[in-house]
């Protein structure tokens, strides 16, 4: 019995861009679907105790410089934004309205959310860019104000309340974060054990040189 | 100019025991000398205010799994020990006085040091043990005495405390750590992308697919 990959991020992580840049074409080859699961990384670092990490010192420096350096190998354009992290309710309500109506939408309304802050440095703690950002998504004018009259609804406050607590229920503690066949992946830099995994299934020994995740070519 | 690869950490961390057992046959086809550091990362804690991940609710519970299954495709045996992290400082301090006679054979003792606590859980918190470990990296009684001697000493004690100090002023705040002309690698996760640097000593695009350090195969 196989699972889904499911890919928990919080919006506001420029690892997680860095995921959701990427993610698709490395696993494409595995034919397992892929759920995106965008939850709010603070309250897990309620329970862990941790602080994001730009606001942690020395460890804050690092990962200024780490992502610097990811986005170059990458290819991938990057700022960081004045205000990080933000708060990324709106962005991650938004993306469930939308995968009601079609999951697949709503991975691409994901990945433009993603450009739209880390390339373009958009502030999606105003509502108003969010929606500019999820424009291209929808229909036409109905449902954009369908989706505005979601936003600010109890529903999408309980929605992204339930999924944030059911990460926090399944150990899910960072972004990103994989979850494949009960196996947990944390970070980025986690994606090629999580691909070994979807090749093998298990844990074996690899005695024939260094672990398949760390060779160089 | 290039600069040596310094590797630092704590003795009680089981990231920096895989690093150990593995270091020297990732790195030896780049001819760089790898400088092995051992420092207190307490200290380190104290600045980020992070806490030990075995105690860190959620981080804790997947850090002990993820040890497990390194171990497993490493080859490598591993149990955590009862009490962990340990106080390494008998540990870090016998290190630095062999090291001042021979650098080598302080590696030596350094992975056997490893090998006892993580494979054979021996606590190396009581500085007899440490002695034990010890032992076959001496000249004989003779030594085996000075070392005593140091390790109760008031140079001792400020050998490790100016290491880490020196440790915090360059920025390394985990275990295991890698330093190399000024390029930060922090964990062992970040092995591949140390290895990518000493190929290329620079960051460039790598459009050609995953990058090196992910690639599977």
């Amino acid at each position: 019995m196989t699972s889904d990959v499911e890919f928990w991020f919080d919006f506001s992580s420029p690892y997680a861009y860095f995921a959701a840049m990427t993610v698709e074409s490395r696993l494409a080859r595995y034919n397992r679907p892929v759920v995106w699961r965008p939850f709010l990384l603070g309250a897990a670092f309620k329970v862990t105790g941790m602080s994001p990490l730009s606001q942690t010192p020395l460890r804050g420096d690092y990962a200024k410089r780490d992502w610097e350096r990811l986005a170059k190998i990458l290819g991938l354009p990057f700022r960081l934004p004045q205000q990080h992290p933000y708060r990324s309710q709106a962005t991650a309500r938004s993306y469930y309205w939308i995968e009601q109506h079609d999951p697949t939408v709503a991975i691409s309304f994901a990945k433009a959310a993603f450009r739209a802050h880390f390339e373009r440095n958009v502030d999606l703690q105003i509502t108003e860019n969010v929606l500019d950002v999820a424009r291209p998504f929808l229909a036409g004018p109905a449902e954009l104000k369908e989706l505005v009259a979601w936003l600010y609804s109890e529903g999408a406050k309980e929605k992204l309340r339930s999924v944030t607590s059911d990460a926090l229920s399944r150990c899910v503690f960072g972004s990103p974060f994989f979850l494949v066949d009960g196996e947990p992946f944390w970070g980025w830099d986690r994606l090629p054990l999580l691909e070994r995994w979807l090749e093998t299934g298990e844990w074996r020994p690899d005695f024939g040189g260094p672990p398949a995740m760390v060779r160089t070519q």
